[in-house]
């Protein structure tokens, strides 16, 4: 594979700085790129790895282009653009369509003659799936699922029954869908099954990293809208719904029948309670602990950050206590 | 399916408010339920949507009552009662007894006529399951398991050898279960391996999520008593012990050797040190974080809670010098 | 199986207090140890049960020797002295080298002859196994994976394609690694893929417990170094680089791009953001938040520990008013 520059730059609409008829043969990082390579630099706080970099060109934005040893292409979203490249440069496998011997397919089932099933696949009944999806080994469907055009299920992916998926939804591997989520009923300290009568939608061009758990519906359907993207294991309890476009990095949890805005983005490890609303466009970082719905786009955080365990504990010892703390000061106040 | 309002009272034993000859068709959240459905009203702090509820019944506190705009089943537990009728109207997929042709079944075991055993499961020597056990899809049990009575493993789920589970126990896909734990000496810097010798023992009623984690014993059996509830994503460490009834939401992690009590509540992500124990009936809030011992029953938070994160960043910097704050504070007070 | 304690003395290096010809047939705690029973104390704080132990012989430090009411065997690392004789005590059982008959192996891949691989493990194309490692049921392995010699990979582990591993590698069930991680570029609200075209390495003498989540590298490989020990559900993102004999206990979470050093030890449901470093020898106690580089060696903390809800919901409200309550502190100093 070898692309002159002007040729990338067309894909993504660059501006050229230098010798456009360079010749690119890789994909590297600022740091490590050798000659050939095209680079990218997503943000100016990293220019540093951009001014010793041995790459022969480097994608970026136009306020970093006076710190580029090389040739540049100037674009306004250099991570966009770069991905544009890449998809150039990788070969995906080739798939051929057609179910793998050993899969096991239900009664009564509509699979589009263009879906690919891997080895050990075992799908129920009455099951649908759309033209070109590609469900890879050892992924198990419950009965009555449906599934859209293009999806990927990587291998070891679980669908409970009843799950619906819209098109160009992709799923990794070790990842449950619509399974009964924590519905008890206490009844004198004995915890007591509640049906779980509800499942689990799943709109386009969402994707889904390895381990996460969507739990189904109490009643109605927990919902993942269009393009929601989901980091690795995360926990959607049942009845969520997760707006459009709202990205969460991985190790979230989200209790029961909670709804998350769209265009939310939401660190790692944060932790959402059930029966709570979150607006439009909230950020919160990593670990952030939200028992309260949150009315207004904004970005929140919790946590005191980290400290070396001596002074934290001193510090710690003090909150113990900032209760009082803020009443003597108040008494003090009074005083002078 | 057609109930009478009197017939679904007689199964929750509730007090009639209204038409007892009303006809339920379906169930119904109480904000989308429609002509014919049953809703239910569990918290009188959402008595908003049982204002406008389209529902023509709802199961509710005698509280409650009077938002109610049509007829209502009066009970003391509408959770409880609701999972009772709920039960009603669904239709469990019908499970024909038997070994899939495809499961592979080692030496010695002993696997009750009335089991029913999914396709591409694999089970190893030595291994004990009791009447009318469901074991799905492409579940992996070890050598020398012994399972009971009316257990349901969900697809995928995995046993690692000597597990010993009792009636009634339903585990959900991506579980694993007697891995060998974080078990380590360290010799001069590199980590050494200790055999984990003991196993696991669930006992029953107990019901485990999707994808948790619960390790084997170091040397004597990790411990789920019975009537245990989790969520999804939990993990338990090597020689835990998990008091009957208690529940865990999801991404709750337990080192090693702690021993929690009975009766206790843990919310979502919370986290326990090894070696601790808890008393029973505690409850700790979402994201707890609980290095000791806990003697007396009571409810327990930790964290700062969630904040607009311009601000939080401005008492974050404070609290790395509560200490000395608080020091000044004193001499404040000895000073005025 | 038995052995007189002097025999394990050898094994181990140890100092014998009391009777070396004292016959040992089997290994248990210091609480439930019988007669015959070896048993070992790791921390003089736990004196208390060394003290009534039933135990014929008990493996502990020279300052615990005066507690003990038995034989003992004297050295200064009794956990590692344990591992030793625990692994005397154990039966591994027996695995016969070879494939299994539903095992599906791609094209052009070289697996040793001394390897087994169990029921159900699809191996793509391209894949090379080095001798003595075992492959358990249900294993899916991708194009052009290499593994080295006497690695175990248990039942349900996912590798996706490309990802190299050495030698005396042990994963757990429900790892997968070689995912594509959170790679997606915000245009205008709308999230794009990017491709991830790096894989990852994983160095000899790693154990990655169950329910991991390790992605590959964005450009070059996601790194996790010789000898690190990692418990269950961690979540590595793509381009970390995880330092030689580093420990992380479980629920970890480390954004992408991340390097965590050597030595480290890290404590249940630590996080990192991304693009930060981790100096070598680094102690971060549970729920640890990192969200910079840490450039000193030393043990670190956050959080605010765990106290009645009643009394934590008084402090934290203060907290919310922290920089307010500081700046009035001086007030009040400037005017004393």
């Amino acid at each position: 594979m070898k692309k002159k520059l002007k040729e990338l730059a067309q894909l993504i609409n660059a501006e050229i700085k230098g010798d456009e008829n360079c010749e690119i043969t890789g994909i590297g990082t600022l740091e490590n790129a050798k000659l050939g390579d095209i680079s990218f630099l997503t943000n100016i706080k990293y220019k540093n790895h951009l001014i010793h970099t041995k790459a022969s060109a480097v994608i970026l934005e136009k306020q970093a282009v006076e710190f580029c040893p090389t040739h540049a292409l100037i674009v306004q979203n250099p991570h966009l653009a770069y991905a544009k490249i890449a998809e150039n440069f990788i070969q995906h496998p080739k798939v051929t369509p057609g179910i793998h011997a050993t899969a096991i397919i239900g009664k009564n089932c509509h699979i589009d003659p263009s879906v690919t099933i891997g080895a050990y696949v075992v799908i129920g009944d009455d099951v649908i799936i759309g033209a070109h999806t590609q469900i890879d080994t050892g992924c198990i469907i419950g009965n009555h699922c449906q599934m859209g055009q293009e999806c990927h299920l990587w291998a070891h992916v679980t669908l409970y029954y009843d799950v619906k998926i819209q098109d160009r939804v992709i799923i990794h591997s070790g990842t449950v869908i619509g399974g009964e989520g924590l519905g008890f009923a206490n009844d004198q300290g004995i915890w007591y099954k509640v049906p779980q009568i509800g499942s689990v939608l799943i709109e386009s061009d969402v994707e889904i990293g390895a381990n996460n758990v969507i739990d189904r519906g109490a009643v109605e359907d927990t919902l993942i809208e269009r393009g929601v993207k989901m980091g690795n294991a995360n926990v959607i309890g049942h009845n969520d719904h997760i707006g459009a476009h709202t990205i969460m990095v991985g190790q979230v949890g989200i209790a029961g029948s909670t709804k998350i805005g769209k265009h939310c983005m939401i660190g790692g490890g944060a932790g959402f309670a059930g029966h709570i609303e979150i607006a439009d466009g909230c950020i919160f970082t990593a670990k952030a602990n939200v028992p309260n719905s949150i009315k207004e786009k904004g970005m929140y955080s919790a946590g005191v950050g980290i400290m070396p365990t001596q002074i934290w504990r001193k510090n710690v010892a003090r909150f113990r206590h900032l209760d009082e703390l803020a009443k003597r000061v108040k008494k003090l106040e009074e005083k002078s």
